[in-house]
Formats: structure tokens, sequence, C-alpha cells
């Protein structure tokens, strides 16, 4: 039954819109994206002027030349086009439809996320053993605060997203404290939406596996308040990747978010109760932070981010200097320094080259490879990972 | 300069998508909408195979049948249509392309907001003295929190926004809240984004014209748990209209909301530090609430809402038990009970009869009269007034 009627008069009294209080009769309601019980997906469109729709989703094949291969969608009655595609993963997937050369969402679907500064796009949740962590499910949950706090190294007011853990309010304990940071282009929403944090960690947490911790997601970019979304770039100078070489947000960090997280929430002030990771750019502000600050944190995760060849960037790092951080990071000890990356990453090389570095000191270091590349689909499963890693 | 060449191979190593990463060469951004110095606004969308592109933007005159008439954009090259529309009164507004006959976004436009079930539509945001109070203003900014807390009335963990303001994690003091509930369709995320309420919030505070308070934005619909973009629905049977029409909305509040706000944050816990206000369909929770607990708050606002016949939703109201509860609100004496609506909103006959109920008994409240409908245009005037005369 992928339409339904809905008598609008019923809903007049309730709406709270602008445009459809105005209306009167019928209105179409799409069912779309319709998940059978072998997660085979129907994806519907009510679009009949349109030439011709496609799907595009992330779970698709690319070409060698990295076109993604869209599917196409076919016109049934009432200008309605469809597709329905093989059953899929679990997983928590992104997919857009593309309407005559336009990129666009499903209006159907009203699970959106914004990429970062790259698109908007539609979410599909595959219920499942791989895609579990990933939604809010039954039991106690963390809060997650947007909180604006005072940035004297970058001369900003900046917002931040914290997540406090189940049962936070009502202990009196002390927490350990994540600091999780995200890519290029994107920003302190990343995380909490496409990263789906708060439920992974809510989850972990509830099963017992992943000690109660705070988790920090800032804005790695250091020329932002905030998300543009929610204020304008305030020095545009700062913006990536001249914000990624000036390494003012590796210095707010340190100087400003911790002493922040440590004055305003209950949370264990030492090294062995800090931990840092991040995916991308965020890799190489985790591997800047570990390398200029060997006793801040005892658990430091690297995901998607080698040792690559910034100097396009006018980031140059002198291999003495290098080999001397090593050595420092080694004497400080930390518990764990995990490297994670995808087998189909661009970026996989310069990972091959950090290896290579850190055998070279016999710096001790976890290697996890896995499947995919440059996604979100794999930063999930690293932070699923990684949370369950350390504090214990 | 509508487009800007991006050497995609310059951002290649800092890019956090799987799409993106994949791909090699020039990607176009398209400017849109683009705002002039005095206001006007071109819209563009990079669409070469569409036969038709149309704008249709909330600010726009509807015919005397209800439909808004859509501004049609014009194909240029390279396949941009694009339109510049007269100059806008300063405003936050809501609008969407429509592409061949679907409802698409503006994929230029990052600004995106879900009008509760209805749709995502791009935010366009006019600055002036009319939507001063509407933007993250340079100052300081509270904190906006996502809350799980347990709701024993309704058998459901359940998710609210709670707004602290300015300071309140530096000071001592004890705030008065305000409970600020949204409309039918809508859930707990409506008034932190259409109504942009921790903004309106922040600024008048930080000008002096409200006092600080806590600000709490529940979901008013008794059969969720969060918003269906969150959770799924966990009690179909309790959707609105049935939802509205069992009061639990209304129970919960006092049994449980109330208890955990009370128990959670530093606030004043008497009537004198509590308020109400809510649109539409939670200004009949507002009205409900203050009728039947009528030494609860001292400041009630009911906004696009009066007493409408809502017999075909269940909803009965005995006359003479009406007056009664007129009868003991008057004897409660709330320092204020005020009544907002729009000149052209169709609940307004409802709200002329609500007026005349209440006169007919001799009970005092503030009329506010204004221009337009039942729209979030409205609705954050309505919070910008409401917010200045609480707690004073």
């Amino acid at each position: 039954m992928p339409i339904t009627k809905i008598k609008l008069i019923l809903l007049a009294i309730l709406i709270s819109t602008h445009l459809f209080s105005q209306e009167v009769g019928q209105m179409e309601r799409i069912l779309s994206p319709e998940i059978s019980a072998n997660n085979e997906v129907t994806f519907r469109i009510k679009a009949p002027g349109a030439n011709s729709v496609k799907l595009s989703g992330n779970w698709m094949p690319s070409s060698p030349q990295g076109q993604r291969q869209l599917v196409d969608l076919v016109k049934g009655p009432k200008g309605i086009w469809s597709v329905k595609v093989p059953a899929l993963a679990p997983e928590l997937y992104g997919y857009n439809f593309v309407i005559d050369s336009v990129t666009t969402l499903d209006p159907a679907n009203l699970k959106v996320a914004r990429d970062g500064t790259f698109r908007t796009e539609n979410m599909l949740y595959i219920p499942g053993a791989a895609s579990d962590l990933y939604w809010a499910k039954e039991g106690p949950k963390g809060t997650v605060q947007q909180i604006w706090y005072q940035s004297p190294t970058l001369n900003l007011t900046r917002r931040m997203y914290v997540y406090t853990p189940p049962g936070y309010n009502a202990a009196k304990d002390n927490y350990p404290v994540l600091y999780l940071l995200h890519g290029g282009g994107g920003d302190e929403e990343a995380w909490p939406t496409l990263g789906v944090a708060n439920n992974i960690l809510d989850n972990l947490i509830n099963s017992g596996k992943a000690k109660p911790m705070i988790v920090v997601m800032t804005n790695g970019n250091p020329g932002q308040a905030a998300a543009t979304t929610v204020t304008p770039p305030i020095k545009s100078e700062m913006q990536t990747p001249q914000g990624m070489a000036s390494m003012l947000f590796e210095k707010s960090l340190v100087n400003d978010v911790i002493p922040y997280i440590e004055s305003n929430f209950r949370v264990k002030k030492n090294k062995e109760s800090r931990a840092v990771t991040g995916l991308s750019m965020g890799g190489l502000q985790t591997q800047n932070l570990s390398f200029e600050n060997p006793n801040l944190f005892q658990y430091i995760g690297v995901m998607s981010m080698g040792f690559a060849d910034l100097s396009r960037f006018g980031i140059n790092v002198d291999s003495s200097k290098r080999i001397q951080q090593i050595l420092d990071l080694k004497k400080a000890k930390p518990a764990l320094y995990w490297i994670a990356v995808g087998k189909d990453d661009f970026l996989y090389e310069s990972v091959i080259k950090m290896r290579k570095d850190l055998d070279a000191q016999g710096f001790k270091y976890i290697y996890r490879e896995s499947a995919g590349g440059h996604t979100w689909t794999n930063w999930r499963v690293y932070l699923s990972e990684f949370a369950t890693m350390i504090f214990k």
C-alpha cells in the first residue's frame, strides 16, 4: 500500500504550518523508502513532469573512474516513479534522488542529515547486528548539550557538543573524557548526526562494553565560531586548509576546551582519563595533539589518516623533528595508540608510511584495517571499537 | 560571480566523505540564495535536464483558493536556472524549489529545517530590525540540551530540549521556567529549529528585555518517545488527534516533566516562577493545563488557538464545566493570560468565541492581534513578546 490518503480536513485544526493550513482536500503521502521483511528497499517519488529519476545511494558501487553507478526509477501510474533494490545489509545509509540531473532529497523521508559543507542527504536505517549500535534503543540515554564557550586562543565564542552518559545527573562520580574530532568540510554537528555518536555510546555503555564517559565534539575549523548554518564564518582566512596548517585548533583544544570541560563537568583531570580520536583532518589533529602534548592523552586513535605529504597546504614536517616527536611519545607510554584505515581509503598509502616511520622507532601501536574507504560507515565502526578499548 | 570553481585536488586530503573522496576534477559551486545590499534575493540551481523550475517561498501570496503563486526560474547558460525576487523584508523565511513538479531543496543552501511531519525546507535569513532576535549574535549564549527522561504517565523514556540561559553554569541563582509547546504535526525539535527559541531568548536576555529563564521544549504527542526521525512512534493509537483528545500529554507535563525539571535544574519551585505557552495544538494544551491546574502557572500564553469545535476529534467540552474552569482560573489570579492570533488565521473565529466566553465571566486577559495567519513568522514574534512579559 504505497500511498495513504489523508483527509486533510481532519488535520486542519492540528497543523502548525502556514501552507497546508490554507489547503482543503486530499493529500497524498508516498511511502518511501519501504523496507521489506528481508531488507529489500523500495524507493518512490511522485514526479509526473520528470523525464528521468535516478537513485544515488552510498551502498552503490562506483566505476573505476569514481563515478557512482546510479539506479533508474521507473515511471508508473499517477506519475509515481519507483524502484526496488536488492536486500541491503544492516547499516545506516545515505541516499539522494537525481531528478532530471538535479540531486534532491526524497520528500517522503524526513530523516535528513547534512554532510558538512558538501550536501544534504536522506538517511536510511537497515536494522541488524552490524547497525545495532546506531539506533536509539530502549534503555537509559545520555544527554547531548550544545555549549558555547570562550576561546581566548581564537578570540571567538565557539560552539561544541558535549555528551554526558546515562545517569550523569544523578551520579556523584567523576568521569573520563573522550575528545572526538571530525574531518575536513565537517563541523561540530558531524559526529552527533552522521556519526550517531550518542547512540553508539549509549548502547555500548548500557551493555557494559564501554565505560561511562563524557564525549566532547568540537568544531575543528579555527575560523568558525560554529557550523556555517548557525553563524557565518568569522575568519575566512582561517578556513581549511589554512586553518589546518595554523595548528590553532589544536592549541585551542588544549588551552580552551579541556580547561572548560574540566571546570564545568564532573571529570577526572588526569592523563589516564583523557582520550582523543579523529578522522581524516581530525586524524591529523589527533597526531598533532599527541605529538605536541605527549603526556596529555592516555588513549589515542587516528582514523583514516597517516603521514601524508601535506606540503601543498603549507604543512611541512621536519623529519628529524618527527622522529623526536615519536620518541617523546614512546617515552610517555600512552596505553593505546590505535590506527584504523580502510583498504580502499585514498589515504591508505599515507598510513603505510606512518606505520613504517613508527616501526622504525620501535613505537608500539595497534593497527586496524577494515574493508571500504574514507566513509562514515567506517568511522562509525571505528568509534564503536575505540570506545570499548579506553578507560579500562 | 555566481559560480566558484574549486580545485577538488586541493580538497582531496581534507574531505570526510565517501563520494567526493573518489572524485577528481573540478566541482562547481552555485551561489544561492544571493542577497544583495538592498535585500533583493537571487536564487539559482543547475538543472540542465529540467523542463521547469519554480520557486516556492513562504513570503509569496496565495490565490483565494489557497494555492501559493509560484515564481518561475529562467534557464540560462550551462543549464543554470535563476530568478531575482524583489527586496524581501527582514525575516527568517522558508522556501523550496519545484523541479518538474517535484518539491525539492536548494542544493546550494545547507540551511535546512524540518517542519514537523510536513516537509523539509531551506531557510533564508534576511537581516534587519524585525529579524534581529532570530540570529546567533555576538554575546553570551545559553545551552540547549537534548534530555531523555522517564515518563511514568506515558510509560515511555521521552526526549525534550531544555534551554538554560547564559551564565547558568557559573551562577548560583535559581531560575524561573517557561514551558514552550509546539503545534500538531510538530515535535520537540520545532521550537529549537524553526522557532529559533534559543536565539530569541539569548538576545532578549542579553539586552535586558527578558529575565534569565529556563525554557523547556517538550514533545506534545503522547504516543511518541521523540521525533519520528529519532525513534519510531511507539503507540500509534496515541498519535494526534487521538493523543490530543487523551489529555495524556498535559498529565505527563504536570506529573513527569515539571518534577524532572525541578529536581535536575536550579529552578524556583513556585507558581510565580512558572509560565506556559504554546501554539495551535500547544495552545489547546496550554488552555487545558491552566484550566485543570489553575494554581500551577503564573503566566499563560495561548497562541493561534481559541475555543474551537473539536468534537470531530472526540473532544467535547461541557459548557457548564468550562464556565467553572474559567471562574476557578479567575479566582487563582494568574498575573498574565495572553491570547495572540493573526487576522488571517483559520482559527481566528475560535479566538473570538474564546474571548466572548472569557468576557462573559469577567475573566481578564490581554489580547494581541497581529497580521498574518497560522505561521512560524507569527509564533516567533509571539514568543519574542511573551518572553518579555513574564517573571517580572
